[in-house]
């Protein structure tokens, strides 16, 4: 048959298994994400709905690739950590790395309208991205400290931009020139001498980043109440917050939160030594 | 600061560039599209709906990236063929295969509702890709025979598979049964006497698959026409059809055309020596 | 200048980098060495001048590369761990191989007279090699007790088939035949009833293979004694012998020691924290 | 047994074939040969001995893999053509590499004295190298003419030098001085007029390198002659040279010999359609 005499084909096919045992990262970014937000009208420095449509997407990869343990989101990008002994696909680069991408994107599509109702998508919106391996546990801590410190840095930058744009007056060339050169403390006293703004108390979510886990939830979710499809939001805050039921439910199964907290310094992988293990 | 001192992780980063002067073939399949397209109620043997939203994601991938110049696709899966020269991304291959199968995906979900009106995603649909390189031009012409021959084979089975279940009114184990061990010239012969089925007549679209070129259209694209957004739907009947305009147009731009013909003989390449280029 | 015309072909060459502080293991064997062994007349079961010969090729390795902290022999293999850290020829995987391979083998080769006096080589030795890399500490113990634990199979079984063969008067065919099924307490118990020889008691470095690491020589080596080059010799034994200077010495720089010794259990480890640091 | 409980490791060897059909190109430099060569009193700027052992070294691995149809060297470096079509063990390029350098190296080292009769080895030569591969006939043509291109351009440029220093009397540092920013027709001309040497008239295994392909001999090697060991040596001059048996001879063998002739020019390949078929 036809069929065969071609089939040699695919022995031009290469194997791509990444190393076993070896903690793989694997991070998306937007793709042209600076005229998509201009297109579709996001908010500046920082847009809510946008920050929980990428959320959700990448909720949904972890609901439904169980190899996922943590996933970490600032602005446009998305990193996620699977576990050191996932076999997933047998470890197929182009498999994992096509097949996540694929589905995050898909999600943030799907579930556009439910975040930006009144604007719809102009344009296919879409993702890049690449798997980092990383043997060691100091590795995966550094990269997600990494990851976190770039937020900061990104957001305190854009905050201040934005604040002299906005309420200073100034030009997106003459903001840039001001803040050339200006370290974090300076940008810290600028937005509050200027603009009344401090920064420490701006929303967790700007500063922190989005950091999303599975546990059992501290607060029963309430199905359906979320339009944005059940993504169990959980601040930093709420850690001192008493569980409200204090009978042991029956209901323990763990789902995917989103946090807005530290991942720097110890405690967070202290209280989930799950994650590197 | 503290973004110096982790910045070290990105130097896990691999380089990944592809062979240069090679062609690149990125391959993309349906995730799980069996229970896909059950759960959706794709037609069987063929969803015809669904047949044109491949088409549409793929003529989109092809209007974004100039670098492919012919796609193929039956069923859930697409071929894309990038030129040997290409240096999209400076051919690095994790960026390549994972912004191109993002961008067809973020088209399948966007366009969905356009193709099936009635039916709403229940679930985020996903695709896998990989990318194989072809040295020789040979190779390329092999490839994509490889497919076309595979669209014929399953075709032809399936055709003939849901006959015995529609028309004939056996169960999928009986009909299953029934083609163990037919050959081609067997099932043309089944679905003719049993069924009145004229293998050969049935639509090309479901024989030969889905070929993308770009063109000068041969008929004027009517703008807004097709609710499914202007790909130019040819098929090879029209070679025969004379250009409806003698005089010569201005509008002589190339645009991605829908072809269903044969790519395994000579001629489709004969016709078009820069894909091969 | 035409040089300057053709070196577009430059940008063929691909970039190899090994992943980052992981270990490398790179093995190499003998290429044909079962017909080099029979032409150059190898004692069987074991030819100890061929044995010191692979060990004086690989010490001149560890010599050569500080970056290479233990190598393990047996037969004709031998495999060097370089240390997490390394950082040598920037971690570029084929130039790392080419060059130790090739420097093992020129070794070899020069040396071979010194081991050989009276057999000059009839054809070139040469050798395959790889690498491998390991995340973990666990991967390079659970590597060299592989090894190890290969090599006292092997040598399990080619001592028992070699006493069949050399004083039971078997054929090869029929030795084979004797020994399949056997269990290793089953090969001991042949040995001893059949041939008189206690296992237990053969050189170390038969059972064991040749471990080569860097110490401070407890025995002041004595330069020139050793025709095959001042590699130190030392065997597990000496390990009780008290050093044979008591005042303190000023050469306590670190010479390449090969060892007949236990790799499997904890001890070796704990004594060397520094081969897996 | 223990061996099985360790075998896993085995799961971390990575498999790397080659891209199929495809032209691999093996490159192996001399290892640190500048400090290499002055050791081993290396005449300037052409050592006619050291060259030769090359071409023997090369010479053997073309007779011991059959895959390499040609090969091009110049001072301490040589370029390996293995066919398109090879499946030498299975394309795995840490194998084919490290087997091809290792052999390579071998015959180096042993046959050292026979072109060195005066001088021993001081210490290992070694080799590094690496595969490129390349899809077209043109890269492969290109390939070798960069080489030769380079070839000229260093013999040129160390011809001049070395009789500025040796018959010019200039310091090593003068000599480079002398030379900076000089083109190809300055230093001939610098030559010609100051050394009376005439570039065109030096041999043209200095000025072209060495060839290496499997011809029929056109004049009968005779056995033994060479002490370097049979490889027979052709140069371009005796292209015009009538065969010295007119009638067929039985002895129609192809071996290795060695050609100093342009292979930029498309005679030599236009001669051998079977170095790129």
């Amino acid at each position: 048959m036809a069929g065969t005499r071609f089939s040699y084909v695919k022995t031009f096919e290469q194997p791509d298994p990444l190393l076993p045992e070896t903690y793989m990262v694997l991070r998306l970014d937007g793709h042209g994400f600076h005229k998509f937000s201009d297109t579709h009208g996001f908010a500046k420095p920082n847009d809510e709905r946008a920050l929980q449509l990428m959320d959700a997407a990448a909720a949904a990869v972890m609901d439904e690739f169980r190899d996922v343990v943590l996933a970490f989101g600032e602005s446009d990008e998305f990193s996620f950590l699977l576990r050191k002994k996932c076999t997933l696909y047998n470890r197929r680069q182009s498999k994992i790395l096509s097949t996540l991408v694929s589905f995050f994107t898909s999600v943030y599509v799907l579930r556009w309208p439910a975040f930006f109702p009144d604007t719809p998508l102009q344009y296919p919106p879409s993702f890049d991205g690449r798997i980092v391996l990383y043997p060691a546990q100091q590795h995966v801590r550094d990269y997600f400290a990494w990851r976190q410190a770039d937020t900061h840095i990104n957001n305190l930058y854009n905050t201040t931009f934005w604040a002299l744009v906005q309420q200073g007056g100034q030009s997106t060339t003459q903001a840039h020139e001001t803040l050339k050169g200006t370290v974090a403390s300076g940008k810290n006293e600028m937005l509050f001498s200027r603009f009344g703004i401090n920064y420490a108390t701006l929303p967790a979510r700007f500063r922190k980043g989005s950091v999303l886990v599975r546990e059992v939830p501290k607060v029963e979710p309430e199905p359906d109440v979320d339009a944005a499809g059940g993504v169990c939001e959980t601040d930093a805050r709420q850690d001192a917050v008493p569980p409200t039921t204090s009978a042991p439910s029956k209901r323990q199964k763990k789902v995917v939160v989103v946090l807005h907290e530290d991942i720097i310094e110890n405690q967070f992988w202290d209280d989930r030594p799950e994650l590197l293990a």
